[in-house]
């Protein structure tokens, strides 16, 4: 019904995180589930801003609130398989930060599903928009290609 | 960094599904965490089409498999909060379908969160596109705004 | 290798929650996935303790810890099937508290599969155990079977 | 209220998997939440009967149904932390097979969890306990400790 993306290759992406997955994320069709994919990029985004020391779920007065995604499918995955999420900062505005991922079966040359991905950054208490903390930035920033 | 839709109004669905939420929907923040929504529209499209007798998840040779998914956040929702899903059809085309299927907090008049969720009609065994078959067509079509 | 309980009848419980289902449920058997049953059970228990208004899950300085849950599985139920959790209070100690749990089929009388659940009160900072609220001490009592 | 055992050790297990954790593991206390460490034993015992090539989970004509499972929790983990998890097999009978596992977090010599759980052979179609089929029991037999 509209153009499709083609399958993101692994050089548009900076940074990978090997990723194992479960039995439950395999659906009655025997594929990894189409939901799953956005806890597999969740985890990967997350990962590398905690352990970049650059968030804390527990305390961060800061948090990145997703605002939007989207995952587009090209081919099924599914467990025991590892999957690499492939990471990238797409723009960096002044309280949000859109991410480009991808699930790549391991040792894949092509994406099976890829994503865009926007968190705003808030205030925890308030959930009011505030500018993306500069340590923060420098991470994102480094997760840009070049 | 783009154009943000507006939330969605009730009058917008045809069909309404309630959802009940778990302690697991909260994630470390303590709203219902992102991925989840996805989770409520998937269990919405296919309660629709297995109680209209349309699709056995065992059984059916032919099934809808998700092929794109995007979903916008305008408020946050929390276990144990009730949620109802609206579902409408908003193209049908000869192998897929895209649904708009929203989230909204049970009572509330505007959107939580919306999605675009389009599934293409495949053969089971062999995963290639076929047409859509007319029983689901018809259900689809009656989930069509007016 | 054990002698197994039998299926638990409603009469057994004190208080009942409705829970709807997903189809993230279903696994690769098509049925609902035994990990799904333990979401039910915490699902039910947190609920009733939020809404008699004794837990806030962000805030409380005292919560409860898992430290030990069983099931025990006698049939089979499947999304988008209507899952009813029987909830009833086994036993209460100084810090700790058994739950016995059930899941049934809507409308059925025999459970299709029940649990065992045991919360320990810690506070949560230390994370060290500490006596049950007074607050929390009477919802759990209200659920104690006559 | 009952003896509560102690941390098995690693040397009282077989076979270790590896296994990631995932953002929406962490619960609204910022641990992985009790529900979750299920998953990850399902997760392992699959993937040791997918990947010795003794089960298919959409062909196999006999299948392993959970009947039972119980975990005891010692102390928390949470993502992004990585998990190992260990398994051997404590019983293995004409139908039924009971499993011993445990999570650790990586590097860690004593359980943060663990588990009994026990799977009965059903014949897919009928659901009715079946013998062990012969090459699923020899890679049980191997999971015995010696």
């Amino acid at each position: 019904m509209k153009h499709r993306p083609v399958p993101a290759r692994r050089d548009q992406f900076v940074q990978f995180l090997e990723l194992t997955t479960r039995w439950s994320d395999n659906d009655a069709y025997g594929h990894i589930n189409n939901v799953v994919y956005y806890a597999f990029f969740d985890a990967a985004v997350n990962q590398i801003l905690i352990e970049a020391g650059v968030l804390d779920p527990v305390t961060s007065p800061i948090i990145g609130m997703v605002v939007e995604t989207t995952c587009t499918h090209f081919a099924s995955l599914k467990y025991p398989q590892r999957v690499e999420v492939g990471v990238s900062v797409e723009a960096i505005g002044r309280s949000s930060v859109r991410y480009k991922l991808a699930a790549f079966g391991a040792g894949e040359p092509a994406a099976a599903a890829q994503a865009l991905y926007t968190h705003v950054y808030v205030d925890r208490a308030t959930q009011k928009p505030v500018p993306i903390p500069e340590d923060v930035r420098a991470v994102l920033m480094r997760l840009q290609p070049a």
